[in-house]
């Protein structure tokens, strides 16, 4: 049987229609360009440069122009700083939740729950800190033995109703595509994405992380005008070359083209340093990625 | 362990560099648009609309605007046909293929060697008419009892040499990228696109089909964009909703997004068409068809 014959005779046996996209929002997006983009940088609470105490940190953060945080886990260690960040003025964007040891994906039913239990608490502490984003990985690499089509199917079954939840919440269920080195399962933004129409709920969104994508995307615009409106985050750090996963300018990993597209989607949310830091003198390393991020971002022309 | 915990340890493991992106051409392709870009028009030979004989389908084909011709499976069967095609001034663009029933990345490997054998027959056909695409569907659903990663390291293993048979043959193997109805395997064009990124062989590319990517596809521009260089060719066709995959124009799927992503990229290879007909008067459907595509095309600004 050749291709077309194939085609004929699946048409013809009537697989199409009841198989595919009855459930999915309307077709392909249409994107129109927006002017309303703007880079908004934020960096994980605690880690990125070197300071005295926590003002001190707040107080370099902000000189730096820096509007978000990120908090590691489900944020529920640090929820009395919250009053903190409100004081001054730095937004807590998102929670790197992260696998949960895979528990929601995992071959043994009876873990389940408890991968759900634990989401829902961080969507919770998320709406504790107004945060608008939770991000999470399915599975790493080796945290369950289900495989690619079974995992996915436990995701559509299992993620419309916590996107709903994360909805009450006012925050999103982020899908981070991570390397194969990490998970194979998820690896382009595309794939995300697709998961996220395929649940068709407001809480679902996708994740873009730019060392991630400098090994799994033939193109970052590309991979960013997939994203769309499911895109609800991004992550910043350089290539997978030595100085492996620091900032961005610490390698010649570019910027312009994922900012070209995330000028076209219109992205105003988040971009967070998720990454190290090469060199002795971290903050001053920091200020000059951010001052190259700029320089990037404006010569992104859509 | 959480996120960021993962992150270091396989930081301080030396992961990364050695597993990821050594073999990479470079880092996520730049694009930038291209004023030169155009709709050329092809369909398959003997099928979209009738005619009487040879000589008045290609005048058919010619006074409709048609610029090329798609064969179907190795193109053997047509060889005759050659000099009929030139003299009328139509190109042979693609050679469909197909999977060769699953052979190549057959689980039983004394079946590869004939797949491996058949691809090239139809590389040298192709060599044959100057069409500069073969489009190769790695399997159909139940063709290879392999799993998702497997078929992956297979195709990475073969695909580079043969990527070099068709460079001397002046055509590309062409991944074709399907709806989970007929192949899980692969779906999206920015896989494909990654696939032969990696096989990083002038001769393999990606195709992108409307059909499949209104179910597979978050964002037709974005699936086009990261097509990017690796794009060789493109099938045409409508949803998958009733009357299925018909021509262009016969349901309310739009092109114009999709159409954008081919003006910024610059492609300017063939579209072709890959569908049925609704209707009696399947002429008068096609030519309705293409001043759709046409005005469709007009709209699409980047």
């Amino acid at each position: 049987m050749n291709r077309r014959d194939f085609f004929l005779s699946t048409a013809a046996a009537g697989v199409g229609a009841a198989v595919l996209g009855n459930a999915l929002p309307a077709t392909a997006e249409s994107l129109d360009k927006t002017p309303e983009a703007k880079l908004r940088l934020a960096c994980y609470w605690g880690g990125l440069f070197p300071a005295e105490n926590d003002q001190d940190r707040i107080q370099k953060m902000l000189d730096m122009g820096f509007e978000g945080i990120e908090l590691s886990g489900d944020g529920g260690g640090v929820k009395d700083k919250k009053q903190l960040f409100e004081d001054a003025g730095l937004e807590v964007c998102s929670l790197c939740f992260g696998s949960c040891g895979g528990a929601i994906v995992s071959e043994d039913p009876s873990k389940r729950q408890g991968g759900i239990d634990a989401l829902k608490r961080a969507l919770e502490n998320a709406h504790y800190f107004g945060a608008k984003c939770v991000v999470y990985v399915p599975a790493f690499n080796g945290q369950t033995k289900l495989e690619h089509l079974e995992i996915r199917k436990i995701l559509l079954d299992t993620l419309p109703a916590l996107g709903e939840f994360a909805v009450q919440c006012n925050t999103h269920i982020t899908l981070e595509p991570l390397n194969r080195g990490e998970a194979w399962f998820l690896r382009q933004v595309a794939d995300g994405a697709q998961i996220a129409r395929e649940c068709n709920s407001e809480g679902i969104g996708v994740l873009g992380d730019f060392y991630h994508m400098t090994t799994e995307e033939p193109s970052d615009m590309g991979a960013f005008l997939s994203g769309g409106k499911y895109l609800k985050h991004v992550h910043l750090g350089n290539g997978p070359q030595p100085p492996r996963r620091t900032l961005p300018g610490q390698d010649d990993r570019p910027f312009v083209d994922g900012f070209r597209g995330l000028k076209y989607i219109g992205y105003n949310r988040f971009c967070s340093f998720e990454c190290g830091v090469a060199g002795d003198d971290k903050l001053a390393e920091v200020k000059k990625s951010i001052a190259f991020l700029r320089r990037e971002w404006d010569k992104a022309e859509v």
